[in-house]
């Protein structure tokens, strides 16, 4: 499992991926299999949540870095580069942001 | 803290708010409002967690609720709706979708 929390020494990347129904699952297919062969081998990586939108329009994934920097070495990458070009290729657009986790509130 | 699982029975809204930088911590603090005041009062309401882009130009709600029609009932509230007509005024555009949560991984 995954935490979100504001004391979390992480930095979150929420990057959005608008997809044609038809391709939701094969951008899900390169997502899992880019964290399993390359991700979670860089420096810095601490996680990644990947989502699929219940209207087949979107793909989300939640992934968490240790540092800024961490992120930015795995843009470098080139094995992460040629699966981020790939997973791209199947989407309509892609909308990477890096966040700060600001307030958080859980019921009772 | 708020935990993202497989095997969680949530559904997730991922709330994109595209904003000015100058208006990016109002919009932080209407979502903060609306959690505070309306949404943790709401039936299957689970968590909400604000996040804030490091380049100023989006905040991000991923909020849990418990099943699909307690977030059409929170659709349904006129205070829920007012707040988030509010958040939409001062935002240039907002994209909700609801998502499963399909994989998680974690580094060691």
């Amino acid at each position: 499992m995954t935490v979100i929390a504001t004391d979390q020494e992480v930095v979150t990347l929420v990057n959005v991926f608008t997809v044609t129904p038809d391709r939701q699952q094969q951008v899900i297919d390169e997502l899992v299999e880019a964290t399993r062969s390359v991700m979670r081998r860089l420096p810095g990586y601490v996680s990644a949540n990947i989502h699929r939108s219940l209207d087949g329009s979107r793909v989300v994934n939640y992934a968490q870095w240790r540092r800024q920097e961490d992120f930015q070495g795995m843009l470098r990458d080139p094995v992460a580069t040629e699966h981020r070009n790939r997973a791209a290729q199947l989407a309509i657009s892609v909308e990477p942001h890096l966040y700060d986790v600001v307030f958080i509130d859980r019921g009772e």
